[in-house]
């Protein structure tokens, strides 16, 4: 155990970073080994599926983006006649949209539909595709509501947009708050994501009874994406530090929305049998969890010139990690202490050499060692449920690499 | 000229209702008579549809409550899993929608749909009726996001979503503030209620060809009213005067919203000819701006008691109405310290006596009775359209009323 601990330390706290000539503080972690899989270079999330897999004409990126390009352009004859302030507005989330992000969402359910047997020849691929794509409008949604929440600043390297509306408001001299007009823009506009985006699912053109299979897996997303958020806001508030709470909030506002019901739309829109599903649904939410065990090491961990997010963020906003809990439940019992320390530093003003201290006090309470084995775990499950579906061959290739970018990336 | 203005500040500035005891600041206005039809004294919205109409079984603000209520029972199964902390958030939003309003939308959609054929007796008509409900939802979340943007603390005589949210967090002495919380929580539950009105609207089981009909409209209307909410906020920062803006914003936020796109719903889901559908278009256009028109007569010169709101609430909020527009137009072009006296007053905090000179004022530069022409002149040309259409007898006696409810009101 004290070995483990010392190892975890040495990789956490940037050891072979420093090897490097980088910042203690900037050390990158590495993924233990737990089975031959995961031992491979972690790879980014693939912008081709992997070769084994049905092409479609272009990567799947440049077809969500071509996709929704054409959803938007398509728009243009209901936005015109309100007017340029509407049309501005438009632009705005258009570029929002296509500014990038790693088209996740749209990615797993056109997997998950190819591994369906899901056929890229037919002649309603496209209509396919346009479904999935769909998927970026409620990310858009909740990513401009989630930044007014969180009052974040910057997304993607530019302003969020009610940060950009409050900056139109004031460059133009107007009247009233500034603050309080792009507020009211940012939830406009991502009120405007929501209802296209099931414009654009409702009107892909996938079929009556493609349709009528993807409705509700429609439905439960979206419901839990938000039940999911709904409940973070309110275990961040009230302080409720129990991993049951972290790891609830990454099952509805991660897993389901992420992984696990994009591959279940993808498949319910093939017409997939229901052992399919559900080695599917087993794969997305112990991915999906995982997936967030990483974000949360990382929110702690990351290099801030990977991640695109100042070192120790979560510290600092006081979020509610399983990792935290974990550290706070071991702390509770052997240190209570050390537990109090924990409890009135996060979700304050840290500096460097705070953030460092907390650091190590996690990784000392086994927390760090503790979330990378639950998410080697997780994955291992993961992948065995996927072994033995009759998922195509292509498809599980395509989902091990997916699986291996999401649970192990630096970013 | 002179005359009619003093005729219409006789009305306006209550000496009526000063007969009736009443004070002065609480004149009701009463609608000056240009054809038969608007002499009749003001009808509610009628909670039974007049009785040439073919009636559902129980009057329709029933049946969209029971639609309702069924809808929130079957989403159970999705909410409980994520636990008490959404079930809460839920059962408000439920308490929200199901506590009242008039159900003007569902109201049009439905008879839109009969007066195109529709027949309450077939076996779908219980589907459509779920399908017009869902408009219900749609509103829940405009009304949910618009007192977060308004900031407006009281909503039917509760507390409103945010502030509510906010005086729960108050109370269980949780972290961080209270009003960003209630906020926080005031989106997401709005945004809730945007995404199941799509399920609940998708999944009302309409029938394939029927969807496909009903797709455009209902997109067209979600575009519209969000286009008008975004140029409104625009325009209340801008100080954009123009009684375009005001009139582009009736267009678009409420009466696209409110009367034309429902009751072109409901005669897409029937299957209504392109005929049929532009009287109903027009009807709907006109008698949305109308309605419009009338709230903003009621925002300067309703009775508290019977609107709900203080008196004279738009001055003070600075609401940019057609109205002031008008009252502004004809000052700039004569009286340019009167314009200047009404443009330094209007959004500050204005006392009682404050608010009846602006009445005054608003008055004596014929804005009112250019509002109450405009209001009539839409009516009738909205009543041409509609009786000159193919709708059922039944339907035109209905909308006959409930034309004549919206834009009479007195609340």
């Amino acid at each position: 155990m004290l070995r483990a601990t010392a190892n975890v330390a040495g990789r956490y706290l940037g050891r072979a970073a420093m090897a490097d000539g980088l910042q203690q503080n900037q050390g990158v972690p590495v993924v233990s080994c737990r089975r031959q899989e995961l031992a491979l270079s972690a790879p980014m999330m693939p912008p081709h599926l992997p070769s084994g897999l049905p092409q479609p004409p272009h990567d799947i990126r440049t077809n969500v983006a071509d996709a929704l390009r054409g959803f938007f352009r398509d728009r243009a004859s209901l936005v015109e006649p309100v007017g340029t302030e509407f049309r501005s507005a438009v632009t705005h989330l258009e570029d929002f949209v296509l500014r990038g992000g790693k088209r996740v969402r749209p990615t797993f359910a056109w997997v998950g539909w190819l591994g369906a047997g899901g056929d890229v020849d037919a002649p309603g691929a496209d209509n396919v595709l346009s479904a999935c794509a769909s998927l970026e409008l409620i990310q858009a949604c909740a990513l401009i509501h989630d930044d007014i929440i969180d009052n974040s600043r910057t997304r993607r390297g530019f302003p969020t947009i009610h940060v950009e509306f409050a900056r139109q408001h004031r460059d133009q001299g107007w009247g009233g708050d500034p603050e309080s007009f792009g507020e009211a823009a940012g939830i406009l506009i991502g009120d405007l994501a929501l209802a296209w985006a099931d414009d654009m699912f409702h009107g892909s053109g996938i079929g009556t009874e493609a349709h009528q299979r993807a409705l509700p897996v429609w439905a439960a997303m979206r419901t839990e994406v938000l039940g999911g958020q709904l409940l973070d806001i309110v275990v961040e508030s009230s302080g409720d530090g129990s991993h049951g709470s972290a790891l609830k909030i990454n099952r509805f506002k991660t897993a389901a929305y992420t992984v696990e019901r994009p591959l279940h739309l993808g498949a319910a829109i093939a017409g997939a049998d229901d052992a399919l599903i559900a080695a599917y649904r087993t794969f997305g939410a112990d991915i999906g969890i995982a997936f967030q065990l990483r974000d949360d090491l990382l929110g702690v961990f990351g290099d801030p010139a990977t991640t695109g997010k100042p070192s120790g963020d979560d510290l600092r906003a006081g979020k509610r990690t399983a990792l935290l809990a974990y550290a706070l439940e071991t702390a509770d019992a052997n240190q209570p202490d050390v537990a109090a320390t924990l409890r009135s530093a996060v979700g304050t003003e840290l500096s460097e050499a705070d953030v460092d201290s907390l650091r190590s006090l996690i990784i000392s309470l086994g927390a760090v060692e503790r979330v990378e084995k639950q998410i080697a775990d997780l994955t291992e499950r993961a992948l065995n449920a996927l072994d033995a579906s009759s998922a195509r061959p292509g498809t599980k290739d395509a989902l091990h690499a997916m699986a291996l970018a999401v649970t192990r990336r630096t970013y």
